[in-house]
């Protein structure tokens, strides 16, 4: 049994279809971040980092989503959420979900994280000016080079699918319109129109 | 045969670590910074998001080091740099080096690299005031929480520690006093005391 502490609206979304696509056993915890929840004691002691996602499991507890994303694939091997026995297609996958995290998700963040690298207001709300450009920068890359269509890795939908719809379901209040990318908008449509992808925002909004 | 695109002193060293600790066949080939090249046609035409590392295979280029190093690490299982069908202990893995992309890089690349996020000269000259406090905070929760010893995952040497080590030597340039973290501190002395990692440092160097 698999517990994941999610929070709407956040990168969790990505685990959170994940587990469904893998017809996962798993309960969804909300954390609500209204409450600071996630920085209360009992969280902390969960993960220490004091954010979401975190997946119990049986063995520990993870962090981090292209890690959980991984691990929701190998250890749902049916659900064929990545290549199996092909290592250069598994680093491409792994390749794409660390450029989302590492950059794609960091430009995000500067517009209501900002005092994650800076402590004085003005500096704070300066950072915000840029996001529009650097999340467009950065969805022209994904759009012109590595969204291969329909899926991201191409024919097989894979863990790369939920991570890039939440980027993309945050475009609109980071300033970016959408339908500047042609297939990044199809594919946020392809990814609502998945059984899976309903049930999940159903869970979430509810 | 592989060739991997690397610069002195950037996080492109993990993945050299990686490959020679492998015994990988590779050449080497230095990107020059300084004069720009990395924003060159020719390697743009390699790698659109003109920086290092980036790894040419006979399949394509991969780019984002969690990528490389899982890519080194299973197309060279002989060299056993992650664990064998334990897909928990994998996670650990790609959960730390998630962390060490997505916060901890981050946090350092506001030292010099805070025009990814402003434009205004001030605003990212303050960004570099927070830098020894967010490399401290995430140095604090990787030695207090992360690091098992000797190496990052306990007894086995993987793809994590080369990429701890990059950190880690940047450290004092931070304004973080490695000392602070003694399983860190300790952990340096002893990837620099492995001779993959010395023929990389005296290669890098020449």
């Amino acid at each position: 049994m698999l517990t994941l502490f999610y929070a709407p609206r956040t990168c969790a979304l990505a685990t959170h279809i994940a587990l469904e696509e893998a017809g996962a056993k798993f309960e969804a915890r909300r954390v609500n971040f209204a409450a600071n929840e996630q920085r209360s004691l009992d969280y902390l002691k969960l993960n220490p980092k004091g954010r979401v996602p975190a997946l119990v499991t049986d063995k520990g507890v993870l962090t981090e989503t292209p890690a959980l994303l991984i691990y929701v694939a190998q250890t749902h091997p049916a659900a064929k959420l990545i290549p199996e026995g092909d290592a250069f297609a598994l680093a491409q996958i792994q390749s794409f979900n660390s450029y989302i995290c590492s950059t794609v998700h960091v430009n995000h963040a500067h517009k209501v994280r900002g005092a994650r690298w800076a402590d004085d207001t003005d500096v704070i709300e300066a950072m915000k000016k840029k996001v529009p450009e650097t999340m467009g920068a950065s969805m022209a890359l994904v759009e012109e080079g590595m969204l291969k269509g329909p899926w991201v890795m191409g024919d097989a939908f894979t863990i790369a699918d939920p991570y890039l719809y939440v980027i993309s379901t945050w475009l609109a209040g980071d300033g970016v319109d959408i339908n500047r990318f042609p297939k990044i908008a199809a594919h946020l449509k392809r990814m609502e129109a998945r059984p899976a992808v309903q049930r999940v925002l159903a869970r979430e909004a509810a």
